[in-house]
């Protein structure tokens, strides 16, 4: 496996893959890597002759009173993952690099900062949008992988790759789960045993929502209630919001119908987690 | 010379360009053309193996109330022109293929909307530097070609493909003027004879300007003040602004230093005119 540090030995990269004609399938990370980024990583590998991946904190896509300082790190472990896993290339770019002094430029996703995480993290999907648009740039893969664990995340990303004509299909794939139920995140790892104990209780309120929606309840206050229900007993008072959408444009649903998603951001502590499930009705 | 009007149609072209490891020089227009889009095609063919064509009037970089629905047009004209320059392909995609229903995505140059035309066409040169992107990810040229006439489209679309990451070279050419020194413009198209007569004013107090300061005058007011004198005796009074800045990341100059930029903008009737000379001071 390759590691590359600079966007210029990507692109060096980059342009010898298009000349072999190999494919290439891309997953972009923050890093910190869990069971869920490996997860992808395995997918890719039988999407694409070339699996890349890259680990990159994106300055752009957190807030001023965000946890872009102390988010976790341990490049060398990642290092160790990412080859064990059969990757092809690692790159590693410096935020100075990624964005140069004169750097200017926004790619920007009409409506994403008006529902779910986009209302408590303006700007943060432009942040998103942007740094995905460059590293799509740098690796031109055919395939770009995605955790649906980050659902906005996903929806936003097709839509701006989509609209831009770069002719990147994306896959997005299945949340990856502690045993509990807990949904996999480098965030986790701020929990403290007594917060990661009432953190189960996101997860629980959405499988609860689910079953009530195969059930037959399709209203959305109804279900939206019986969430709230489960975080407010387990201790999880710092509710962000938990919204029931349509999947594919997240356009909030009155009633359940179609492609849906329940969704929940919640602060346990002072950690904010996201959490999700799909379903069709 | 193949002619394609889809998206799905370029970007099959594209891929077998791509497959075939030839290089290729893209020249985005609006059509219309003449001898500025002409001396672009023929630079454009000595820079690469393939050249590729773009007309498309892009409704999201007119304003509510900007010229959109009565720019000039003439297919037609347009390919055979395009033809006997030995093009390679023509695209000319639809609005509705390239901003279809469901269509949310921006790109934005930070500080474009604060000078020259970007203070009087806001949300402009994000139109521009949006159509921009799609195309160039549909055509994926190696170098894109554009006039130095519009001086400051090209400072910001130069800007988005290296802020981007794209790897595309861009070459800026010299504008080309009739022969008593107006710019070419398809827009020149609405001028009545009266107003043809007075608009080579603007040009005349740019190469005035030039003469200026290349005789040592480094006052940035002085020279906008003789530039004013020449458009009002000339009876061009609409003066949108006339500016001079860094050539290369447009910051206004009191003194005049480096790669300067003097550009001017007028309404010669309903017309909006633009034109800019460079020098090194």
């Amino acid at each position: 496996m390759k590691r590359i540090t600079t966007t210029a030995g990507m692109r060096r990269w980059t342009d010898a893959a298009r000349t072999s004609g190999l494919s290439v399938a891309f997953v972009p990370t923050m890093g910190y890597l869990h069971e869920g980024h490996l997860s992808l990583l395995r997918r890719a590998r039988r999407e694409a002759d070339l699996v890349a991946v890259s680990i990159f904190v994106n300055p752009l896509q957190f807030g001023p009173k965000e946890d872009l300082k102390r988010y976790p790190n341990d490049l060398p472990r990642d290092t160790r993952l990412v080859r064990k896993e059969g990757c092809d290339v690692l790159f590693v770019p410096s935020p100075t690099d990624m964005y140069p002094p004169g750097y200017r430029t926004r790619v920007t996703v009409e409506g994403a900062d008006e529902v779910l995480c986009g209302r408590f993290r303006p700007g943060h999907f432009s942040g998103v949008a942007t740094v995905v648009l460059k590293l799509v740039n740098l690796v031109r893969p055919d395939v770009l992988l995605l955790g649906q664990k980050d659902a906005q995340q996903a929806v936003v990303i097709k839509r701006m790759l989509e609209d831009l004509n770069t002719g990147v299909k994306v896959l997005v794939c299945p949340t990856v789960r502690e045993k509990d139920g807990l949904a996999m995140s480098s965030r986790n790892n701020y929990l403290s045993p007594d917060e990661r104990g009432r953190a189960v209780a996101i997860s629980q309120s959405l499988f609860l929502a689910r079953d009530l929606a195969r059930r037959g309840e399709r209203r959305a206050s109804a279900i939206r209630a019986r969430i709230m229900k489960v975080l407010t007993e387990a201790g999880v008072i710092g509710v962000d919001y938990v919204e029931i959408l349509d999947g594919t444009d997240l356009t909030p649903l009155l009633r359940l119908e179609g492609d849906v998603l329940i969704a929940v951001a919640a602060r346990v502590g002072r950690t904010r987690l996201i959490d999700n499930v799909k379903l069709k009705v």
